[in-house]
């Protein structure tokens, strides 16, 4: 039993005092959160990590995180403009040192100008450093063919996550039957159903279509719209696009009837786009929501409300540890952004360090800059070796029986279906695992590969999936597949 | 009017659509959310700057903007080891430079070796890479006496606020009366109130007492507590010390009373002690909750529930924009803490270079270092000079009549109580304004000194206070401060 507050006098006198803070008094909201990309699969994977060092056998010498769209982590080496400028900034002595190119140093000097104290070290304004809102704004403006950006309209933060959890705790309102619904895709990122949980308010769930490699349907969204206002009040639609985990790359026509549905339907549309760089499939092609919007004229242009957010920690920079990202909104009305820009200004200032390579990102070495070359082919290398992985993953994945994995069209990961022998689904139950869990589980235990079950994602009832990056480096990356193919081909006979 | 959802097909038709996000139907807990430190008087800050800017006359040339603890802006020069250390780890191109001392370069590799990737770039796990947090655990040893402390406890974060808000959001639950309530000291700092209305909580204030050198009395904290059992929950008890805005430092057997009220009255303890290495006066010292709690012996040291936090922010390093902090918890439950752990994985991880600075300020080089000599130097100027500000400040405001401030011990701010004249304080209501809110804002505009007002952090009824840093360099500051006793002689003199 738990005593509460108050019963505690009378506890200590017994020497029976009980914790103020247990399950049972804790807040609710906070252990209804899951967030299975850090769940316990990679827990377990931490702990092999650590056996393996204390030297226990196991069926493989290495652990393979795949669970998470970490590319620094897998061996990818960072763009080195983007590490000149951010050394620099931080360790200014090195303004004199001839080992740094001129266009490195110069930017580090606009930087630290617009810094106070001319330092990282002070807090920047709350909604990120001007400078950086500015060169922010014109990308965009370069990204969308001109149409303006502007950045009294952006605010910088720390890694996409922050700013989308800043939207969403400024639309969570009411009780009961009016309370706050967000319509967020299944499968989905699980930042999205965690901060829903936290914040009570009501996950509305709109399925994307496996049969048609992910694509998002308008009709399927109206069916979760008109279900959940029975008992919630939607106010808000979550699109990831590229997906994550699904790797599908939204055409310029589902984007399009997105929005008209948005306005419709009176819902504020907030546009994950933090893969907008990781497009690798012929055909496909990144479409902003700011600009469809704003192509498709009145009454969209001027009155559909939208919040974009985009990261570091993606793209060809892959820099997630520095937690840089900002979010652009659009048609906000003028006084909630003015309570937004208040409740950013609590927790001071987004990292300056991950400001600053969100610069350099935002506005990468012009044609005539010394290191427009080497950054250029960086780039590029990094790209294109993320596109050769998307299609190898694919590939080795849709020559195993019992697998089916959709196109890899843009993202970092892979999300393919598997069939699960009703014996192991059986015997999963038993032991109280989803399912795909039970898989996942076995595969890391067996051969060190650690993913996600589709059951962290969230997929239509019945059915099975997991998660893996596409980020492990290319010789590992094969005979990952096959060995994870073959575990299993092995399990489904073992389950048979 | 607002139209709801569901009325919006209906409107848009009309072409009378309403934006979604309204003051009306946003989240009514973030318009309740006020931060004083970076409220409207900054805003006001910010626009005299830029008229300064555009060739506007003013009589001033310079807005100072001594309204946040935000050393580098008013020009602390940073400490060069930490950003060695830094520069390295972002570029480790240089660690074959002949320009860093060979104990940053260890430093940095040894960093590196514990990051994913040996990157920076690497998300590290979600309390903050192992390394750091066993680094962090041998500081809070060494300070506390020998005293044990496990890294498990240890959690790095997005500077000390997110981790505060982090413990309050775990004790957050109940509805009307069974809300928990937070006791805070009056002033405090306004990230409590913040972060308790964002989170519907109650805020329980205890003053403390201006008259003691703003000392905590238990009396009060009594009273605080037994009147709020009427309306709410009370659950928690925060403490700032050293101080801030009050920079009183708590005596030992003040810290002893206040845990034997805790223990007694059930609450969990939560020790802002973000300014442990800015302790000034001669015969204070700074003493953690963890070490007197723990040396008061049984019950308390098994027992009572504690959470302290830390930061890079200020201390002598004051690198604000990087947000570095951590909290140790101490006695929580095991379930709970595995659900902070949790809530803490949602945001991926803290800022990877905050982490190395926090590595860095927790273990200095040591005597036998080649850079011991140097950081050592830096370090004692730094608190050298902010000692004599302390003092110089308290000196030049006691000089001035109507203006009182009590010795600042330690952190970085003064909290002098100024008398207003009855129709200062008749034409501040008049403009619908806190009186010392008119007395800071009429002091902006003549002088271009930005300091908060008392009403910010909370005072007495019917006194009238203001925040002031000790921190604009000394040339600076003592001018600095006799404008301002003069500006108050002349504004009362207007006023009377």
């Amino acid at each position: 039993m738990a005593l509460r507050t108050g019963d505690h006098s009378q506890a200590a006198t017994n020497g029976l005092k009980e914790k103020v803070l247990t399950l049972d008094t804790m807040n609710p909201c906070v252990q209804k959160v899951e967030y299975a990309v850090r769940g316990p699969i990679v827990l377990r994977a931490l702990e092999l990590e650590q056996e393996l060092r204390q030297g226990v056998k196991k069926p493989f010498t290495e652990v393979i995180r795949a669970n998470i769209g970490d590319a620094q982590a897998m061996g990818q080496t960072p763009i080195t403009f983007l590490r000149q400028v951010l050394a620099l900034c931080v360790h200014p002595d090195l303004l004199n040192s001839p080992d740094f190119p001129d266009d490195a140093k110069r930017r580090a000097e606009r930087i630290l100008q617009a810094c106070g104290g001319h330092s990282l070290g002070a807090y920047s304004i709350s909604s990120g450093t001007q400078l950086i809102r500015e060169d922010v704004a014109r990308y965009i403006e370069r990204r969308d063919g001109g149409i303006p950006a502007d950045p009294n309209n952006i605010f910088l933060s720390t890694g996409a996550s922050d700013a989308i959890v800043t939207l969403l705790k400024l639309l969570v309102a009411g009780e009961g039957r009016t309370r706050t619904g967000v319509l967020i895709p299944i499968p989905q990122y699980p930042l999205y159903s965690a901060a829903l949980a936290e914040l009570n308010a009501v996950q509305v769930d709109y399925y994307l279509d496996e049969e048609r490699a992910w694509a998002l349907d308008v009709a399927e969204l109206r069916r979760a719209l008109l279900q959940a206002r029975d008992h919630c009040r939607p106010r808000a639609l979550c699109i990831i696009n590229p997906g994550n985990p699904t790797g599908q790359v939204q055409t310029r026509e589902c984007i399009e009837a997105v929005i008209r549905f948005a306005f419709e339907e009176g819902l504020f549309l907030l546009a994950d786009e933090v893969y907008q760089d990781n497009v690798y499939a012929e055909g496909s092609q990144f479409y902003s929501f700011k600009k469809v919007l704003t192509e498709m004229g009145p009454p969209y242009t001027a009155r559909q409300e939208l919040a974009s957010f985009h990261s570091v920690s993606k793209g060809y920079m892959g820099e997630c540890g520095f937690r840089g990202g900002y979010v652009e909104v659009v048609n906000m009305d003028a006084a909630v952004q003015q309570q937004m820009q208040k409740l950013r200004s609590v927790r001071l200032c987004p990292p300056t360090p991950g400001q600053v390579l969100l610069d350099v990102a935002v506005s990468p070495p012009a044609p005539s800059d010394p290191s427009f070359a080497q950054f250029q082919a960086e780039r590029r290398a990094v790209l294109a070796e993320l596109a050769a992985k998307a299609k190898l993953t694919e590939q080795v994945f849709n020559e195993a029986p019992g697998i089916r994995c959709n196109p890899v069209q843009g993202a970092m990961y892979s999300f393919p279906r598997v069939q699960l022998p009703p014996r192991a689904v059986q015997r999963a139950q038993e032991l109280g695992l989803a399912p795909d869990m039970f898989f996942c589980l076995r595969l890391l235990e067996e051969t060190g590969i650690c993913v996600v079950p589709g059951s962290g994602f969230g997929q239509r009832e019945g059915t099975y999936h997991f998660r893996m990056t596409i980020l492990p480096p290319m010789e590992k990356l094969r005979p990952l597949l096959e060995t994870l193919s073959q575990f299993h081909a092995k399990f489904t006979r073992e389950y048979s």
